[in-house]
Parts: C-alpha cells; sequence; structure tokens
C-alpha cells in the first residue's frame, strides 16, 4: 500500500472513530472522511477491526521511530520522551486523545487491542527507566528507583488523555505536573536539558 | 422512585453500559439485564442521555456519601479517600472501570456527562487537599502544596480506570505507587493512619 494511501486512511479513521466513537464506527464513515471509496479502504483492510488494529500499530510504530534517534545524554532523552508523548499527531484537534480513548475502552473485548496497548505502556516504561538508570549511573541525576519513576511517569501519561477527553483539560497542566515531579525526585528539568 | 427500582436500575445500566458499550446501548438492553420492562425504565428516564446523566450523578453522591463521614484526623481521611475510590461497587467485576471510561471518553459530546465529571475531579482534588492541609498544620504531614499533592493523587487514580481497562492491570498496582508516593512527600502512610 502506498504510504499516502495508508495515512490517509489512518487520519480518517482518527476522525471517524472520534466523531462517531467506537460502536458507530463503519467503513463508510471512514471513507466519509476521506477522498476514498469504501472498495478502496476494504481493498487494504477486511474487517473494522483489523483496520483498528492497524491504527493502534501505526501509532506505536510512529511512536517508536521518533524515540528512535536517540540522544545519547540522558537528560536529552526524558526530554525527547515528554516531547513525544505531548506533541498531537499532525492536524490533530484533540481527536487523537478521543480516539485512542475509545480504543481502550474497547480492550476488555479486543485481546488484539489491548496486546498493543500492553506493548505501548511497556515501551514508555523502559525508555523512562532506561534514561533514568543511565542518568543515576552518571551522575546528572539523584539517585531514584528507575522502575518507580517510570511508573509514575507513565501513569501521570495515561491520566492526561483521560483528563483531556473527560474534563477538557489543557495537557500542558500534567506535562508540568510530570517536570515538577522529575524535578524534584531526580534534579532533571528540561532547562537542564537545553 | 423506590430505591430499590432506582438501584437496580443503575446496577443495570451499569453492566449494559460495559457489555455493549455508549454506542450499542438502548434501554432494551439496560431492561434485558433487569427485571424491569423497557415500560417501567421509561417511566423513570425519558432517555437513554437522562438515564445517564442520573447514573453519573448516583456515582458522584455515592462518591460524597461515602466520604461524608469523615474522620477529623486527616491521616485517616486519606486513608478513608483511598478505600472509597478504589474500592468498587458491590458485585462489580471491573464493569464500573469500563462504564465509566466509556461515559467519560462521550465527555467531548454530552456537556452534561462532562459537568459531572469536573465536579467529581473538584470533590476528589478538594477532599486530598483540605487532608493534607490539615495534616501539615497539625505537624502530622512533612511540608508540602496541599494542591500539587492532589493533583498529582487524583492524576493517578484516572490513570487507575484506563490501566484496568486498556492494559487489565491490577488496580492495587497504582494504589501502591500512590501510598509509596504519600510516604514519601508527606511522611504519610497507611500504617500510620492505622
Amino acid at each position: 500500500m502506498e504510504t499516502d494511501t495508508r495515512n490517509e486512511i489512518m487520519r480518517a479513521t482518527r476522525r471517524a472513530l472520534c466523531t462517531h466513537g467506537y460502536a458507530e464506527l463503519t467503513i463508510q464513515r471512514i471513507a466519509d472522511e476521506s477522498s476514498l471509496s469504501t472498495a478502496a479502504i476494504h481493498y487494504h483492510f477486511d474487517t473494522k477491526e483489523g483496520l483498528l488494529r492497524a491504527f493502534l500499530g501505526e501509532t506505536l510504530d510512529g511512536f517508536e521511530g521518533k524515540l528512535a534517534a536517540r540522544a545519547s545524554d540522558p537528560r536529552e532523552r526524558l526530554e525527547t520522551f515528554l516531547n513525544v508523548v505531548f506533541s498531537p499527531p499532525q492536524d490533530d484537534d484533540g481527536e487523537f486523545a478521543v480516539a485512542l480513548m475509545e480504543l481502550k475502552a474497547q480492550a476488555p473485548f479486543h485481546e488484539a487491542y489491548r496486546d498493543r496497548l500492553v506493548e505501548m505502556d511497556e515501551l514508555m516504561r523502559g525508555v523512562v527507566a532506561d534514561a533514568v538508570r543511565d542518568g543515576i549511573e552518571s551522575d546528572h541525576f539523584r539517585d531514584a528507583d528507575p522502575e518507580t519513576v517510570a511508573r509514575l511517569v507513565v501513569t501521570a501519561i495515561n491520566a492526561t488523555h483521560a483528563r483531556q477527553v473527560a474534563l477538557g483539560e489543557d495537557p500542558e497542566e500534567t506535562r508540568r505536573l510530570i517536570e515538577a515531579d522529575l524535578r524534584e525526585r531526580l534534579g532533571w528539568s528540561p532547562e537542564v536539558a537545553a
């Protein structure tokens, strides 16, 4: 499949999922958000479930890709991580958070969604824990338990989407909370990383 | 409306919302989870939206009620708060978390749901901030910013439901994280409260 077509289907999926919710999502409604026909979408994806699995996979891959160009300095790695997590996809107006929340709510019923979400959680916690561990070893951070810090950060990130969708709160509120917590625990701050 | 009838409708709503999701939820499906007819449910609630608004209101009221019998000791108040938040409703098997997540995902489209969720957030943060403030004043806790501690605790609680639903994680994981954080920040722990 051409990258452009795939990107267009994924963008349309995000919009349609946000507008209609999971249960009312159909390939027709995804087609309506794009320049493609339902036949063209069906050509690439047999079912709605398959398409949404791909959507989650895409999100995970995109996330991994953005984190791949890792700086060696653990302080910068933490900052890159927060930048990636708190940067919504292009052309996004809160749709991504709603779309992801819809799929999370479906995880108890779809093992394939859950697997991807668990993978994403492990990836995020791993990146933070590694950076914290390296930062402590290189004396850039104060001593702390890397796994606990990683769990705290990722837990707060999980809540960011929930607070954005449920309460209409700006994600920057939670970002500031995470940054203050990391400053307190590790002596890390974005200014130090810069 | 009799309390028993209301309770039955609310329990059936929780189950039906969890089983079918928001978009596929109908009064018929709620009736199927109860001993009541659709006519009996419609007698009390005109629309699905009205019923779900009542469901959120019920959750909020129940929560307020359980917190109302407040101990004067701020250490006990923190413990009661965590017990209330981490005690699922009776007969619950993770359904409540899924049901609440479904309604949170609908908040961008339903002002009435959002208002209740914002109210719940303010209530929770207020309870924690008050207990922290009182505990600092009475020298039971170390000095900290009560609003920041409250935001950290409630943010982690928001994530608990998301992690339970999306990842299948035991809510006790997050409870332990919150308790460790409070111990570190305030010198508070459940053992101290007991």
